[in-house]
C-alpha cells in the first residue's frame, strides 16, 4: 500500500467526447505482458517520484501473471497499450472472505481525458462483482480530482495512518531477544 | 485495512515496572482458539465502534488460523488471553515479495500499561525477520498515543486516503455494461 501510489487518472469522462472512448478494448495481461507491464509500472513511479520502491523485474512479473491471485488489466486502442489496473485477491481477517485490492491505476499522459481510468475502474468492478469483493486501494492524500472521481464512483474514502516496519526498521528486536522474555519461551 | 483498525496498545514498557511483563508468554494460535480469536476480534470491533465490520465467526477462524498466511498470535499469562496480533502475508506486486500485513493489535482493558502491546509487536517483527518482510498496517488518525508507540518501534508512518469500494458501491456498473465499449468485448 505504501509503495503503490494511486496515480491521478484524470479521467472525468462525463466531459469527454462520446466516440472518444470507442475505440478502447481492456483484456487480462498475462506473462507474455511482463515487459509491457514492468514498463508502464515504472512509468507510474516515475511519475509518483517512487521509482526506488519498484523492485520488481519483468522476470518477476512473468511469474506474477501467472498467479491466480494476480489480475492486471491493460487498456488497449489495439495498437498500443494505454493504461492499466492492477490487482491482487487477498483474504481480509474481520470479513473472512478476500477482498480485491487494487494496487496501481495508470493511464499513460497521451491517453489522458478520454475516459480510460473510469474504463479500467469498471473493470476492476466487474473482476469483484462475481464474488461480491469489496475493492480497497489508497489514494495520495493531497490528489483531491482522484478523490472526486472514486466517490463519483460510488467508493467510500477515509484518511488514515499507514505504517510501515522495514527489516531495517526492527533489525534492533533481534538484538533485545535475548533479554526478552520472549527469548526463553 | 478500512475495517482493521488498530486499537490504541497503551504499552509504553519503557515506564513499566520490570517484573510486570516476566509472566507474559505469546505463542501462535492454531484452529483450537477460534472461540478465544473471535471474542477478542469482537472486543476491539466494540471498541473501535466498529462491530457492524465483523463477519468472521468462530467457524470462519478455525478455517483462517489453519492457513499457512494466517498467523494470530496470542498473549497470555499462563491462566488466560491478554490480547492479540492477527497478521496475513499477501503479494506486493511492486516489490514482488510478500509482506505481511497486520490486521489487529490488541490489548485487554485490565492487562493495558504492562507493555503487552510492545510484546506483541516485536513477536510479529520475529515473524517477519527470516524472509526479511516489511511489516505494514493501519492507524486511526486520532491515535497519537498509538503513532508515537509506532514510530519508537521504528515505523515510518505515512497519512493517506484509504478508499473502499462495495457491491453495493458499484451495483450501478452492471447496468451501464451494456452501453459500455467493454460489454462487446
Amino acid at each position: 500500500m505504501t509503495t503503490s501510489p494511486i496515480a491521478d487518472p484524470h479521467a472525468p469522462t462525463s466531459t469527454a467526447p462520446a466516440g472518444h472512448t470507442s475505440e478502447v478494448r481492456i483484456r487480462r495481461a498475462g506473462p507474455m505482458d511482463a515487459e509491457l507491464v514492468d514498463t508502464m509500472v515504472r512509468e507510474i513511479a516515475r511519475h509518483e517520484d517512487s521509482l526506488e520502491h519498484v523492485v520488481a523485474e519483468p522476470e518477476d512479473w512473468r511469474r506474477m501473471l501467472a498467479r491466480d491471485d494476480v489480475q492486471v488489466l491493460i487498456a488497449t486502442d489495439g495498437v498500443q497499450a494505454l493504461g492499466y489496473a492492477s490487482t491482487t485477491r487477498r483474504l481480509n481477517l474481520w470479513l473472512a472472505q478476500d477482498v480485491l485490492a487494487l494496487d496501481d491505476l495508470y493511464v499513460r499522459e497521451s491517453a489522458r481525458n478520454r475516459g480510460i481510468g473510469r474504463e479500467l475502474m469498471l473493470a476492476v468492478a466487474r473482476l469483484a462483482a462475481p464474488d461480491g469483493l469489496t475493492v480497497v486501494w489508497g489514494a495520495r492524500l493531497d490528489n483531491d480530482s482522484a478523490h472526486r472521481f472514486y466517490r463519483r464512483l460510488g467508493a467510500r474514502l477515509h484518511t488514515k495512518v499507514v505504517a510501515a516496519w522495514d527489516p531495517e526498521g526492527y533489525a534492533w528486536v533481534g538484538a533485545d531477544e535475548a533479554e526478552s522474555p520472549l527469548g526463553a519461551a
